[in-house]
């Protein structure tokens, strides 16, 4: 048999046998759905941390147990049983900021300055960011995501209903806004239009069990005032984030104002608000951001790859201010692993040479990665840890990897040592989306075959490169 | 059958299928050992860089065929035949320094400055790491490289042999040398009785087809000037690499004098030295290491993590210089895989207020990855890019992954969405190390498990940390 032969035979035994479930499945519906057996868990909830070998029982989308399991107990009785022994289970990751469907155009822009990368950027959105594009993009970054960990993502994209629409197909928890600013866009409507586009969408994902519409005003500088100001109004009507970026590249005030103050007069602080990278704030910037409670979502990669600078993270912990990671989108960075996002933040503090605060621990920053992101997108009730009570969103990583042993410190080693490949199972809202690295929700390979097809002209449109999916 | 079953039947299973080869194996030993059928090749070889569709043929550890397959072609005859079809063939990666005995140790520090850090890992090293612990770190290490891609590394560890013996027994490529300096230190010798122990250590292992042993005097602030010397000598006598650490800290200097023009003045600036880090590097001092053609192994994330600095990477390139990647060992990182590296690499770049330089393209840092390293090392005549009569240690990075579609820019996509995990299959020497992510020449399950049992009492003296290996 060849090896492509083997390859297949072995993916399909191995799916076959894990859509089958597990022995103990039970026949009646009393059962609850899903059981939780033998890992240690990092629940990211200060009552109690970590437990060395955990029970978590779901049903209803929530975890209904969640505890040490004693070593005399039976096995658990649950329509699905998963062993999770040698594992490490904990809350799935929260990504507060990326683009995902501009994952069709992932990496056709090389390392440069904000201003030059931008330009050519939105040349590339402009000339090749159809519906189609932007909705597979969505769900190759769903794919990602899911296979990194991230169980949750805040999106700003053109299509945003196509992005909305792939995270359902692939079963992940989305927040998706439309970029609203000046200027020709890919969808070719104004900002204006944009806006009541998104309330639609907004009305028509209400109560949606995975997809929140927000609203999404670009930058400062390119959403007109009246505009940012509707889009504020209509976020507080419908309860919902107002996402916009924030002073990721320097001196770019409004009317001699920063972005803060900006928004400030404006009145659109509050813990409503997004704001993707804040690199340049002043003191009186993070004060600003920290008493409204302003959620800062914090992008250090692609802020290192456009030169943005490193923002001032540890000022902004040690002001009380709300702080999440992002990946921003695969334009700019280029990949979607945000457990690759928490590495690069930790290490980036330490080289700050104007940090005035402490850098922020290893388990500050996995905070970061769930819990608080998880606040700051309004979700701090239900998601972010491991509570009973709370939505079941949570991954599985295998800790049998040569990287990841020995282990002294479980919060350091997820951040500096660990990389998304390592989940194997990842359950959202109470459902199996991936197990063991099989993706069970939509097909990978046909996902991947028509992301192809829409880059092979693209890839044609972008000279003296190497466009190996011509193969 | 429950999860664990499952997954344990289909591992086996896959190994079996592995290890009895291809149906095209043939009988004779007439027959090339090895052959790769139809991915793409990137050769990292300016001749010609990219063939979409290759033939690489390996006998004897070596590589004698190396072309663009016809479409028309019939299948070559060979022992085994590798299906590389909608993967990428391309050159091992060279880890240009590590400390892999401090495996055992990996995170057991979290980030701190470079001289807290310097004083507390002083400590764990002279603590815990006995023979036993270097030789299991080595292993873990080892294995770690291979799957994330690395085929050689250059290393500096107390208990240099028990590293060397780890890097042949999973059959990668490695470069020793026992750290050369004063003080107190795990192996209880003298930096005297360390290069003696070097000099017989170098005499064991010449000629090894894996092992080169190397001289490694620490630092120009803690080796004694007479051993330095005698240390360059040793190097020049043996034909190896003479491997340091230079300038990672600021104001090091040595009798008023930069680490480089110190080593100048002793007559040590060659192609044989292993500088790495040279984070504090005056333009004279680049102007030095680039007219004496000295390597640079640049390691970005422990110099991000010990808050050291950017190293001058853009001027020591445009200088002319010298410049590999490395991880570092995982006491200040804490992974090894070099995929990672390469990012932070170029992503660190862009971000240097202090530049004076254009920022090397993905292309130059693949290179630095790859064929530099292995200039570096005293090894481009064999090593470091796909030729043919060149040795054989290449890798096969899977390409069917969502983070890596599309695919517009080869050299970018894997310097910055790669990452060691997409590695699938390694050779070195002409021998398959691992194949689809099975590791066939040692018992992994088993290297762990000796790996958690060292680490069980560390982790006990480690106070106030969540040993999860106590599990």
């Amino acid at each position: 048999m060849s090896t492509r032969g083997v390859r297949a035979r072995a993916a399909s035994l191995l799916r076959r046998l894990l859509a089958r479930g597990d022995a103990r499945r039970g026949g009646a519906g009393q059962l609850p759905e899903l059981a939780i057996v033998g890992g240690a868990i990092l629940t990211m909830d200060a009552k109690q941390p970590l437990l060395r070998r955990g029970l978590v029982v779901i049903d209803g989308g929530r975890i209904r147990v969640l505890r040490e399991r004693r070593a005399w107990e039976r096995a658990p009785r649950a329509q699905r049983v998963i062993d999770a022994d040698g594992r490490l289970v904990m809350p799935g990751l929260v990504n507060t900021h990326t683009h995902a469907a501009t994952t069709i155009l992932r990496g056709a822009v090389e390392a440069l300055p904000l201003e030059q990368w931008a330009a050519i950027a939105r040349r590339l959105e402009l000339r090749h960011l159809s519906r189609e594009a932007a909705e597979v993009g969505g769900l190759v970054a769903a794919l990602e995501m899911v296979r990194s960990g991230t169980t949750l993502f805040n999106d700003s994209s053109f299509f945003s209903d196509a992005v909305a629409e792939s995270a359902r197909r692939v079963g992940i928890r989305a927040v998706v806004s439309e970029p609203l600013m000046d200027g020709r866009n890919p969808t070719r409507r104004s900002p204006k239009a944009s806006l009541a586009f998104t309330e639609k969408l907004a009305r028509r994902y209400r109560g949606d069990p995975l997809v929140t519409v927000a609203f999404g005003p670009h930058y400062p500088t390119t959403c007109p005032e009246p505009i940012l100001s509707a889009a504020g109004a209509a976020a507080r009507r419908h309860g919902v984030p107002l996402h916009i970026h924030l002073s990721e590249g320097e001196g770019h005030d409004v009317a001699g104002a920063s972005h803060t103050a900006y928004l400030r007069r404006l009145g659109l602080l509050s813990d409503r608000l997004v704001a993707a990278h804040g690199v340049h704030l002043s003191s009186a910037d993070i004060a600003d951001l920290a008493r409204h409670r302003v959620g800062v979502a914090h992008c250090p990669e692609a802020n290192m790859m456009l030169g943005d600078g490193i923002a001032p993270v540890a000022a902004l912990v040690q002001a009380g201010c709300r702080v999440g990671l992002g990946t921003d989108g695969p334009l700019s960075n280029h990949d979607l692993d945000l457990f690759q996002a928490v590495d690069f933040a930790a290490k980036l503090q330490m080289l700050d040479p104007r940090r005035s605060a402490p850098v922020p621990t290893a388990a500050q920053f996995l905070q970061m990665a769930t819990c608080h992101g998880a606040r700051m997108l309004g979700r701090g009730h239900d998601l972010g840890s491991l509570e009973v009570g709370k939505l079941a969103d949570l991954i599985i990583v295998d800790l049998d990897r040569p990287h990841l042993v020995p282990l002294y410190d479980v919060y350091t080693q997820l951040v500096h040592a660990a990389s998304g490949a390592d989940v194997a199972t990842v359950i959202i809202h109470g459902r199996l989306i991936m197990r063991d690295r099989v993706v069970l929700t939509v097909d990978e390979r046909e996902v991947l075959a028509r992301a192809r097809a829409i880059a092979r002209p693209i890839g044609r449109g972008i000279e003296e490169r190497l466009a190996l999916d011509e193969r």
